[in-house]
């Protein structure tokens, strides 16, 4: 099976799940032409979902040609080139390995899927469709977020030194009221994980991305400080972590400290980060995401600069609105469509890969196994994913 | 001629203009449906423009049908119900007289002309539509900031008591540079005034809006820090103000003070505000757009709060995205473009009406009159605005 | 008479007040020796105040070798070389001038006076009493405020370019409340004016200091918000503004535009100022008395750079503690007490003097004049003090 | 040996140390009858150094009566009832033994000493002495931050629910720079631990008074950024932590993560707290010393809100500045002594006492001996501390 990208005609994308990651992608693929024109264009071709009505009614709402219920059906499709998968974790690696084999490019919404050997699976099947001229990315939409492109840019010229110290959090409050009532997201089976694999995932993508670097050994702790929760049958145990804690050894030699938390009172969507350097350091708050702080030990009367991250210069940013005109959060996956159009279009390897995917969740792992045994540091696995998984 | 609104069918709606405001009202036509599901469908029937080449290439990247260079043609057309102005001021006029004429909806760009004038004309035509169930609004976009909005309830509840003073700017810098080139916006003849009518507008909007008051009298200064700057033929005289400032009286009995500026180094896009009231204060800055700050005296403890005004039960916000996840500053028009619709829908008057805009234009006016009579106070005309154009 | 200054033995020092600035002066010499050991030693000679009993309380309280109830006593004594007058603003003029008579070195705590005439006076017998080495300052105390000091440092050096517009505001809410009672504060008589001469005489100071600049006409509005207040003797009308408004022109070709009040609410004692010139801005709010904000155009990826003014290479922290300890409101008072020293010890001019009280004095009865006018811009008189006086 | 408070007389205080701590503590006995009317009358009677021209010339600046070369000498005199210990921490144990067995009431600068177990001597010393009537304290000086006291007492009054996870971290830059040169703070024999005893003794104190609870257990790692420096023998490795980090389990069931560093770019004296409970939580940056971030769940449009702990009745604010009018960093030392001075007066055992200095050693030790052991969970003794002493 060749390479499904045509050369004069648009992409066609489908995306899998209309909910609120369907919703997200579907504002992406229906703006990304309007301000990335050099991005190859793409069609809305057909949105999935499993209630036919709602599905259609979700459709009609995001600008999709059409709707479907079967994502089997839809690879069969030769108008459709890119596949966006947005279902529930559970599914991912089916789905994608699917359509990887049917030659269709694959983003999937984070994280890859809900367990590592799945992730494995799923970045052996990419890097054998890659040969094939087939590619894959995986959705940390956090990577396009201007200001966080401007840091790991910084941290790549050397602006801030050799990074040292990276302190990162996300803390939100939706689980703060202990009367909130038991969901799917708080059961182990279906949810895998709590706040460590929904938000710490973002997290060390993040940490890892910014230093070009990678966890190699980890120290951990989870907590479920709301017990016990009312579902439709009663009183139900939960089971999941509301927070999560890791300090992390990166192969550069910097130490990263987590913490993720869903019952911070008062932080909504609090992604912080702050980066410290040898000549400097960064700081971010994704509830502020049009900002970086930004300091530099050099020259008289230093301090932390607020650079409003809105110029034409900075990344991302060259066709959107004048300075000071601020972006929101949905931005960034239209940034995304964009980055993986462009690298489907060069035939390039999108970044972040299944690989990379991969990584995080192998972290994330060993923050359980360390949790399981009083936190004592446990070694991420470093070997070559492929040759890890062939083992 | 019939009200245009058609029962079942989407509404057609054509954007005169494709540059940056007819980008900004693209993206609002392209998304209003996805956010604002009970709002009667729209269509992007056609984008106006001089250039049939880029006109084309806009109206495809933008996700209108057709591109069209006569608006005149456009007015003749039965597939389109709402014509939305986003030409330069000085054509206003022309267009939307001929589009109410038309029986078309008017969505009109702010400011809504250059002279007090051909306002009064407009806001004449307006109400005559208006009998025959034609719509028309003028583009203040930042009454949707749903930070703004919440203001606006706020003080509506009394939450901060009786207000008595209110400190806004609008500041920007983009003319710091004296080395930054001529262009038609220094020109008065062109213009028609410089920091006063674009960005001042918005302000006074903002504050007769806020304080369900008007502005009855001002003291008003402008200067142009900048008297030259290089053009293409040369030096030549910039003749319109880089600041302006003006000390309002509010028929509320509450003092506005007002300072604009394309000088203000370091500010991109600064709109704040600063609402003072008997028993609390707000305070706004554009440039964080999702945040309002709230005061209340009561209580202990007191202090200013930070409100990201993100959640669902506030000001427009209740199909976008979960609490913490920001909006960005093209999501006003978006909202601007639902009320529209819902207004048409329901056969009700829209607001910022072209009345309201008058108002804006009006206050401009007497604060260019104080500025020529060393700041002395001017009063700003109350009467009816129809019965003031008819006189 | 010669100067008084001893050449081995400490200065000794009278403050004539013991209330509030009393307070905050006498903890300025008790403490001036501990963080400036290169200004001459003073001693706390004898602290005046009428009612024998609280003066006595209070000078031990606060440090005293002695209690006084009579300040022309205190004139008389050797022991005392500096007089620091700390009471109400109307007996200002004949103390500082009997002490200046006396050879008293003499600081007076701002406004200089109550009236223009009485200031004119003062300014005339402080110039002739510095022919006999008789040093004279106002106690404009945020001229010590480090975050300022650097400030002005910043546009003597020129990092911001020519200063274009100022920005400033002294908002407080003691009387937001409409049943905070009456006062003397609040009758014309007794205090001259309200916010006016309270809060913007600090503001105008540090225009004029910043930009090294005098305000040559001004455009004015006073406002009084709440009309009548209760007093002991039943209600009674408020005589002084509640707000004040200026907009002034300086000698330098900026514009300056002040706000003032005392019915903010919210804002405790928030005096803030916002320095655009044409290659930077600073911003500055007295809340947050160690920061500074600095903007440099230059460079890539500018922004409000937030400087902790607290290394030891600042204006007047050379004696303090290390980086990041910050200093409180108080210390500005240390810091001019060491000014007013060292200029003695020196034989140098102190900076403010009565001249630079007197200009100021001058612009507000600029205001005062132009907010009986209309607000119609009102001259500020430049000719020299001394020669103005004479005419 | 009785208790050595006289009646009429004023407490005689004794500084044993005159460098950045001696300073910090005159400045407090200086100041503490200025704004503590209430407490018992201090007077400076002697400062105690080791350099006999140095300490004379510090006595004489700093406001003391005399100046001593020997703690023992001074542990003699009658007109000496506080000894208050501000050398470094070797020799605490000796000098506060010492001056509790000569019945002199013993402040000790923080940390309580070196070691676990010259603490637990101190602490021993400290409970006989109280059955004499003789106090001791040690100088935790943050407890006595307003902004902090007013956590601590929102906290208990049950305003943010049941506490939850603190994230805490404490930053400073000052050995950022690799060139910085060898001191024998860098060297493990002289100063004991390098940011751990430094910063998080501080932080740890904090944790444990905030949420009245105490640290069970913790997860510990330290490092090295800059492994060697030079000194004035040439190049030497540097033996303390330059950063450490800890994951805390309290005893009420929180949670708290602790980060401090003395490499962290850009943070002068970052001492912060965020405090999450179940209906709240509460944020403090020492750096704006003056604010504390209050969140509250109830009622509608919550957020954080900014208080200005200035207000008289604010904690230790009764008889200070007006609101708004800022304190510094070494107010908290004067509101140390005032409370110190309060406890005397009133026989009252003052807090933190010794034991609770000592708790907090042994969580330093625990988090050291967790660091050693791949970062596995360490128990903290929480037996009784003088019983633990003995057995």
């Amino acid at each position: 099976m060749s390479m499904s990208t045509p050369t004069s005609q648009p992409l066609g994308v489908a995306v899998i799940g209309h909910s609120f990651m369907g919703k997200a992608h579907s504002n992406a693929w229906r703006n990304v032409g309007a301000f990335y024109p050099e991005a190859p264009p793409a069609r809305q071709a057909v949105l999935v979902g499993r209630d036919p009505l709602r599905t259609k009614e979700a459709a009609a709402r995001y600008g999709w040609a059409e709707a479907a219920t079967s994502w089997e059906s839809v690879l069969e499709r030769d108008d459709v080139h890119v596949v966006d998968i947005c279902t529930p974790g559970e599914s991912h690696h089916d789905i994608a390995v699917a359509a990887l084999a049917a030659g269709k490019h694959v983003l999937v919404e984070k994280p890859l899927s809900n367990t590592v050997a799945e992730s494995e699976s799923m970045t052996r099947a990419a890097a054998e469709a890659a040969t094939r001229g087939v590619h894959s990315m995986v959705g940390f939409n956090y990577r396009r977020v201007p200001a966080l492109a401007l840091a790991r840019q910084l941290v790549e010229q050397g602006r801030i030194g050799e990074v040292r110290q990276v302190r990162a959090s996300y803390l939100q409050d939706w689980l703060t009221d202990p009367t909130a009532p038991m969901t799917w997201r708080l059961r182990r089976e279906s949810a895998g994980s709590g706040a460590l694999g929904d938000l710490a995932s973002h997290v060390i993508d993040q940490v890892q991305h910014i230093t070009a670097s990678t966890v190699t050994g980890v120290n951990g702790r989870l907590h479920t400080f709301v017990a016990e929760r009312d579902g439709d049958a009663g009183r139900e145990a939960v089971t999941v972590d509301d927070a999560a804690w890791a300090t992390c050894v990166l192969s550069s030699g910097a130490i990263a400290s987590i913490e993720v938390s869903r019952v911070a009172a008062g932080r909504k969507n609090g992604l912080s980060l702050e980066v410290f350097g040898s000549e400097g350091s960064l700081s971010f708050d994704l509830e502020r995401l049009n900002e970086l702080g930004v300091h530099e030990e050099h020259g008289e009367h230093a301090g932390l600069r607020r650079v409003l991250v809105t110029e034409e210069s900075h990344p991302y940013l060259q066709a959107w609105w004048p300075p000071g005109h601020v972006l929101g959060w949905d931005a960034t996956f239209t940034m995304q469509a964009a980055d993986f159009l462009g690298a489907i279009a060069a035939d390039r390897a999108p970044s972040p890969s299944f690989a990379e995917g991969l990584a995080v969740q192998r972290v994330l792992a060993a923050v359980e196994q360390s949790a399981r045994h009083l936190g004592t540091c446990v070694d991420v696995p470093a070997e070559d994913p492929l040759e890890g998984g062939r083992a």
